[in-house]
């Protein structure tokens, strides 16, 4: 059966902000979706807060095998319905992929119990992204570092539960590090979260960064054993 | 300074039980309460389901170094808003000790983000308590196993993310298996899970688990370097 | 390309024991192998120790995605190069699976650092393997619990370093407990203990038993990315 | 009783090279004993390579609480069986802190499994360490970063087993990350790796530094329950 992904996006800066829209014409979700469709042999749909139940029905969990999640100012508007919904089917099984300000999202948070808190710079600085797990799945094919040119830093302490496994480990102009690509496991699900991806930068165009994407939805999808 | 520890009870089998009244005239926390007391150097304190706030205000956290926390049939009917303030409490740095049935606690669910179910049977049983982490400060002075006579089942699987330690796991008459004493570690706050002490049976007068609970309470507190 | 497997066989007691060679004529090595071949689409060759380099010559190696382990009373006579070998090239990126009495081996010793001491008693007792991780690729197909009738009892305390993912765990019924589906990640290399088999029993004839180590192959195999 | 800590140094390049002479003229595992005596209630000797049995006979060792080890020329040097006596040691108990190169010593390659490899480059750059574990007792009194202005820089990846505890990770001018402050726990020991210290910089002169080392050996100590 080939894999279903959902592409969830917030879909807020990209209305409102000349500057988001001009890098994301077609939305975060978008470009994260179309970046997907090339990579994987996978059915990818997208969804967005604006939808009824934000687009993430029963129906639409149900035949999702990986969720990714992107966030940032309206994250008090996802409903607590969704949010349990969400949290049950990623429990059940369900990948989920949670970009740059979703740590913030209720969704994670529900998750890892934590505040997920963490400090944060918007100077557009240099981000490289190196891998400290060379043989895990989400870093095949990924160049040493990752470098991203401009990007919003985010920096320790980031409160979150010790990883699962810790694959990437980002740096900054500034000086700072970032546990920016970690995995937790919790019920029969498989969360992966990856810090890069700032609206105001063209973050989700980066071939790179969209191979980890790639690598990750495969990585979180469910098992099959024949 | 001396170690503040608050043991907070449900307190509602205690009333209304007769059987269990006959094994804890004191209510559980009463006596696991008595026990901290006797073992630790330690300023220990009880709060209960039944006072304002049950028992657990601000000011009462602000002044606990470990919270002892015991519930099974009334989890539901804690607020949310005390939920919330021990989460935060933990956090910011309070250990925390979730016995036998408050797997199910709001509490422990908020702090670990999965559904912290398992399987069970009540037959009281034998449940042997086996060390598998011998130089883990929680396992000081204890015998291996820990016998105890009669006890709920608890098994596998436990529906919690991997423990960051695991220290004891136990077996049953009937065969079960229970990773049945975890150590988490959440922001600042150190939590330990332990599974012995099911209403029905006196386990909390067993002086292995009371050592157990003490080498927990003093495992969880907050660091203090000079 | 197909998967690899090199199945290698301390081949001692075979040789030796009339009643292992009862259970196992063509060898423990000979039986997992004829299970893997039907489980998995790969080619499955074996090795022993009795073979020049133990079979395990650089170009073997090379040449395999996964090796599994059974040594027991000759450990000793494994050479130290072949050792060093085995360890490069798990580090390398080489799967391995440890059976059973293999606990003790060099190379097993050696990936993890420790000892790997534990307790056992062989007196032929029923030993209930539960799964602790239902989403564990390793746990797929098998059921709760796998029932094996007569076995030699390992017990707690097991000495190696926390697994990266602990699968299974066993109950014997004398009572014990024991760690015996551990996933260890070592270099670029994923090591897979798993303790049923000992040479008196024919667990490896056991349906259960051969799908574990049939998703444990799967499992350590090298991650290929497109 | 008293902690008592040895500390253990090479001893090559303060004696041949006149640069590291003029930074340590009491050769660093001077420099590093009066950091501990001054910071720890601690009895704290020191032990070199050219010492019979490199001055840790199983007397030494018996009466040693924590060890820790500096090395990078002469790990060869070393023999096996100081090398077996000290992973036993830590295996029953002993803590270890393991420093900057000692990552290639044969005690910390022994114990871990894997190679220990890293990236490195000596330019004198200024390296930043991060607490990513706030709550750490490691991590308590240090300022966030610690600055160190000239270091030799290690980078990732680094292949260790994943600790079981991570506490600081380091950046470096040149925009580099690496683990450096690493938790393991083998047998009953408790292992400390903390990378700050190259010979051709005064880094165990720098307070910060001194202050985790302190704090290192607090932790690694073996457990005392009353």
């Amino acid at each position: 059966m080939r894999l279903r992904v959902t592409v969830w996006g917030e879909n807020v800066h990209e209305s409102r902000d000349p500057q988001v829209r001009a890098i994301y014409p077609d939305g975060m979700h978008g470009t994260i979706a179309a970046a997907l469709r090339e990579q994987l042999d996978a059915d990818v749909r997208t969804a967005t807060l604006q939808e009824p139940e934000h687009g993430l029905t029963e129906d639409v969990l149900g035949a999702t095998d990986v969720l990714t999640w992107w966030g940032h100012i309206a994250h008090d508007e996802v409903s607590d319905a969704v949010v349990d919904r969400v949290q049950q089917a990623v429990l059940g099984g369900m990948g989920l992929l949670v970009l740059h300000s979703g740590h913030y999202s209720k969704v994670f948070q529900r998750l890892l119990g934590t505040s997920c808190g963490l400090q944060w710079r918007n100077e557009g600085e240099r981000e490289l992204v190196w891998t400290v797990a060379p043989g895990h799945p989400i870093a095949q094919g990924v160049p040493q570092p990752i470098v991203i040119e401009r990007q919003e830093m985010y920096g320790e302490p980031f409160d979150i539960p010790a990883p699962d496994e810790l694959v990437f480990i980002s740096s900054f102009a500034g000086g700072e590090v970032f546990r920016g690509g970690c995995c937790f496991l919790r019920g029969r699900g498989r969360i992966f979260y990856f810090s890069p991806g700032d609206q105001e930068y063209p973050v989700y165009h980066h071939p790179d960064v969209q191979r980890v994407l790639a690598n990750g939805v495969r990585w979180a999808a469910p098992v099959r054993v024949p």
